[in-house]
C-alpha cells in the first residue's frame, strides 16, 4: 500500500479554521436532519424530561480516502451477496445444520431459532422475505508493497442502520468541498479536492425502495372488509437513532405515498393483533385513532436484533407473534440467523463443500471468485484443529479477534486477551465463537471527528465501508423478484483507545473521496 | 364576528392522540430543521459548552383559522407597504422631523441619527437600499356582529425573523394535514380538514431573492485587483434563532449560487475594513482563510435592532463603518428608523396633511383608503391633546397601549398601568411613547402547543399575521427596481398569561387554514 497519499491528508487546520468548520457543521446537521437524540452522558438524566433535545450525529471533519477500485469492487458484489443470503435463507435444512452446535450453547440463537420452529410449525402464511442488507469492509494491506484488498468484516442481515444519515453526510462533505459556490475555502485547498466528490449516496432510495418493493409485493388487503396498508417500523424506545430511521419513512411516505407507523417493539402486542378466524393471518395495527386500523404489509424491525431487546417471554411471543403473521418480515429469523458469524466462518472454508458455488450455482465462477477473495480466514473452534491452535497460542492468537454470534460490536475479544478468555471459560462453549483472522488496515490515515457532545477528536482512523443491497424473494421457490444494490456507509474510528488512560476513541459517520 | 367556526375547533385530542402527535412533531422538527438552540432556562450552563444541542422551535400543534378575505387584503396591500416605507426613507427631511422629537430624549435614536449624520457629512456612496420587511396585523373584531377588520400591530423594517422557520411550520402542518397519504388520520376528523391545506409560504424564496437582488444590482467588484462577491449576514452572538437564519443563507447558496458568510456583530471591525485609498469604499470580508478575501455587496442585519445590541462605543463605530461602505444596507439606519412607532402613529394621524397621499402619489386612492384602514388609531403624547387625555383617564387607558420606539414587544405598558406608568415617569419623556388603541381580536380562538423545551400548553389564543415584502430602491432618486411580496408568519399566543401566579403565556410559530 502507498501510504503516501494520507501523508498530506486532511491537510492541516490552522484554530481559526477549525472553530469554522466546526460550527458550519454542527449547524449543517441540525439544519438537515444530521442529528441524533443525546447520550444521558451528555445530558444528564432530567433536564430533558421530554426527550425533545437534539444534536450533530458524530462526523468527521473531512471525507476519508478510500481506493477507487476497491469500492467499486464492493458495489459490483453486493447484488450477489444479496442472492447469497437469500439462497442461504431458503435452505432452512442447511442453516439448521450449521446453527445446530450453536443452538446447544447460544441462548439468543437457540430462541430465535425455537420461533422458526413453532411457526414452521404452524405453517408460514407468507412465503416472500425482504432482506435489506450492508455488507460491512475494511481495507487490508498488511504490506506497503501489496495492493491493498477488500475484506468482509461482517454481512449485516437484519437492522442495518445509518443509511439515512450516512446519505446526508455525503451531502455535507460535497457541499464544504463545494462552498461557498464559485469560491469554494470552506476546507483548506488540497490537490485532492480539486474537481472531487463522494460518490452519489442513495442509501435512502435504495432501502426505501426496497421496502416499497415488498408493500407493493403484498397485494391487497386479506382483511374483511379490507384495510388500508401500511408498513410497520419495529423501533426500540428510546431510540437516539431515530433520524436515520426517519429518513426512510419520509422517502416512503412523501414520495413512495406508503403510510408508515413506528411501533416499539414492547408495544407490539398492544398495538397489533392477527384476527382469529382470519387463516391469512393479516397484521392489523391498531392506530392512535379508536376507529382506524391499517393492515402491515411489511415489518421493518430496527429491534429485536440483539439479546438485549429480549426482556421477557413477552418480547420473544411478540417476535413470534410478527412472524406468524402475513406481513412480509424484514428479515424473518431465518434471514437473521443467516448472518450470524459462523455462517460467514462455514462460507469461508478453504477446504471441504464449496457453498458458494452450491448458493450461486448460475453465477460466473469469477465472481465468485472475487466474493470469495473478500472473506478473511477464519475459524470453527467447536473441535480441535487449526482454529483452537491459533486462538490458543498467544503469539498468533494477536492476529486474531474472537467474534460471539452477535450484531454490532462491543462483544468481540481481541488478540492476546484470547487464550486466557478462551481458558476462563468451559470447553463446552468455544463453539459459540468464530476466530477471525484480523483485517489489516493501512497506517497513514488520519481524521477530525466532531462528536455528538461537540467536542473535536483528531488522530490515525480505520474506516469500515458498508456497501447497502436490498433484496425480495420468495423462500418457497427461492424466486428473485427485486434485487438492487445503492448507497454506502463510512464509519470511522480513532485506532487510538486508550490515550493517557481514557478512551480517547471515536466512531464517526464519514464519506470518502475515491482515488 | 361570527364566534361559531372557533367553538369546535381544533378538534379535542385524548391524550393517546396528542402523545402521537406531540412525538410526530417533535421528531418532524428536528428532522426539518424546524429548531432553536435551547434556552438557558431549559438546558443549564455548563451542560452544553461547546453549544450542539438544539430542541423543536416552539410551534403549535393545528393550524390556526384566519379569515381568507383579511388574508388577502393583508397580502395585496404588502408592495404598497413596500413602496410607502422606501418612499418615507428616500425623504430625509420629513423623517428628520418626525425624529426632532425623539432624538431629545431616546439615547438609542438618537445615537442612530448621529450615525446618519455622520455619514451623510462625509458622503454616502452606496445609493441603493434593500428591505427585507414583515407588516405584522391582527383581527379586530370589537363586536361579534361588526365583521372583523385588520390593524397593523407594527411594519417591521429590520431583523423580520422568522422567514424560514415559517415556511417550515406551514409545511409540517400541510403534512400532518395529509399523513399519512391516502388515509390521513394524524388529525382527529374535523370539516375544516376535509380538502384544506395552509396557503403556500414562499417566505424563504421571497426573502432570498430580495437578498439576490441587491447582490445583483451592486454590480461588479469595485476593488483593484477585483475581489469574489459575497453577501453578510450581520448576527448575534449565541443567536437561538440560527435556523431561521440558515434557511436564507441555504438558500442563496445552494439555489442562487451566492456565497454567504455570518458575521458576529461584535466581530465586523476585525472581520471587515474598507480600504483607505479606495473612493468607492467597497467593504473587504476577510474569511477564516487568511489568503482569501470576499466584498460584501449586501450586509443584511440580523443584529443591531435594538439597544442591547450596542453595548460599547465600538458597537456604534462598527455599525458606521457598515453604513459608510458600498455595500448595500438591509436596512440603512434611515430605513431602520422608519419602522419607529412614531411613523405608524404619524401616519395615522385622522387629521394634518395626508401622508399617505404625498408619499404614494401614484396610487390608486381606494387602495390608499385600504391601506389606512390597517391602522388602529394612535397618538401623539408630545403635547396635551387627545392622546394625552386618553392615556391619563384610566377608564380610556384600559382600552390601550403604550408603545416606546422598539422593534419587538416586552416594551409595552398596558392599559391601566398606562396612568400611574406614566405619571411615574418625568412629562418630558412622554414624547418617547406613543398611545395606541387596542386590537380586540376575536374571543373564540383556541390552540395546543409544543414548547421548546417539551411542555405542552393549551388555552385561548390571539394570533398576528405577519406578511413579507422585499424591495430595492435608489435613495436619491426613488427608482424601485425590485418590489415583492410573498410568504406569511403566524405567531400564536396564549391569552392567559398570570395563571396560578405563574406566567402560563406561550408564544409559537404557527400556520394558517384559511375560511
Amino acid at each position: 500500500m502507498d501510504g503516501s497519499i494520507y501523508s498530506n491528508y486532511p491537510p492541516p487546520l490552522d484554530p481559526a479554521w477549525e472553530k469554522f468548520l466546526v460550527s458550519t457543521i454542527k449547524d449543517w446537521a441540525i439544519q438537515n436532519g444530521l442529528a441524533v437524540r443525546p447520550h444521558p452522558s451528555f445530558v444528564p438524566e432530567g433536564v430533558d424530561s421530554k426527550g425533545v433535545l437534539a444534536t450533530n450525529a458524530p462526523v468527521t471533519l473531512f471525507p476519508s480516502l478510500f481506493p477507487k477500485a476497491r469500492f467499486e469492487d464492493a458495489v459490483a458484489l453486493q447484488t450477489v451477496y444479496n442472492e447469497l443470503y437469500a439462497a442461504i435463507t431458503c435452505n432452512e435444512a442447511w442453516l439448521g445444520k450449521v446453527m445446530e452446535n450453536l443452538i446447544d450453547v447460544d441462548d439468543f440463537i437457540s430462541n430465535l431459532w425455537k420461533v422458526h420452529l413453532a411457526v414452521q410449525k404452524e405453517g408460514y402464511v407468507q412465503t416472500l422475505s425482504l432482506g435489506l442488507f450492508r455488507s460491512d469492509y475494511m481495507i487490508h494491506a498488511p504490506s506497503t508493497s501489496a495492493s491493498p484488498s477488500l475484506k468482509q468484516v461482517e454481512f449485516n442481515t437484519i437492522s442495518s442502520s445509518f443509511g439515512g444519515l450516512s446519505s446526508l453526510v455525503a451531502s455535507l462533505h460535497s457541499e464544504l468541498l463545494t462552498s461557498p459556490p464559485g469560491r469554494p475555502i470552506s476546507y483548506p485547498p488540497h490537490p485532492l479536492f480539486d474537481s472531487r466528490l463522494p460518490p452519489s449516496n442513495t442509501a435512502v432510495e435504495t432501502l426505501s425502495a426496497g421496502l416499497a418493493a415488498a408493500h407493493k409485493a403484498y397485494g391487497v388487503s386479506k382483511s374483511t372488509p379490507p384495510l388500508p396498508l401500511c408498513i410497520l417500523f419495529i423501533v426500540q424506545e428510546n431510540e437516539r437513532n431515530i433520524f436515520d430511521q426517519l429518513a426512510l419513512s419520509k422517502q416512503l411516505s412523501n414520495v413512495s405515498k406508503i403510510p408508515v407507523f413506528r411501533v416499539n417493539s414492547s408495544e407490539i402486542l398492544d398495538r397489533t393483533f392477527i384476527p382469529e378466524y382470519n387463516a391469512f393471518r393479516p397484521l392489523i395495527y391498531q392506530t392512535h385513532n379508536p376507529s382506524v386500523q391499517f393492515e402491515a404489509t411489511t415489518v421493518y424491525l430496527r429491534a429485536f436484533y440483539a439479546p438485549s431487546d429480549y426482556n421477557s417471554p413477552r418480547d420473544w411471543e411478540a417476535r413470534t407473534h410478527l412472524e406468524r403473521s402475513a406481513a412480509i418480515k424484514c428479515p424473518t429469523v431465518l434471514n437473521q440467523l443467516s448472518g450470524c458469524k459462523k455462517i460467514q466462518q462455514v462460507l469461508a472454508e478453504p477446504a471441504g463443500p464449496d457453498h458458494l458455488s452450491s448458493f450461486l450455482p448460475h453465477k460466473d465462477p469469477e465472481l465468485i471468485a472475487k466474493l470469495r477473495e473478500t472473506f478473511a480466514p477464519q475459524y470453527d473452534l467447536a473441535t480441535e484443529g487449526q482454529g483452537r491452535e491459533l486462538a490458543l497460542n498467544p503469539e498468533t492468537a494477536a492476529n486474531h479477534v474472537l467474534k460471539p454470534q452477535r450484531e454490532g460490536g462491543g462483544n468481540n475479544i481481541y488478540k492476546k486477551e484470547i487464550p486466557e478468555f478462551l481458558r476462563s471459560i468451559p470447553e463446552s462453549e468455544w463453539k459459540r465463537w468464530v476466530l477471525m483472522e484480523l483485517i489489516q488496515p493501512p497506517a497513514g490515515p488520519k481524521n477530525i471527528a466532531l462528536r455528538s457532545d461537540g467536542e473535536v477528536l483528531r488522530g490515525n482512523v480505520v474506516g469500515e465501508l458498508g456497501v447497502y443491497g436490498t433484496i425480495l424473494w420468495d423462500n418457497s421457490t427461492g424466486e428473485i423478484s427485486h434485487n438492487e444494490q445503492g448507497g454506502w456507509l463510512l464509519r470511522t474510528k480513532g485506532k487510538d483507545v486508550n490515550e493517557g488512560g481514557v478512551a480517547a476513541g471515536f466512531s464517526s459517520l464519514d464519506s470518502i473521496l475515491l482515488y
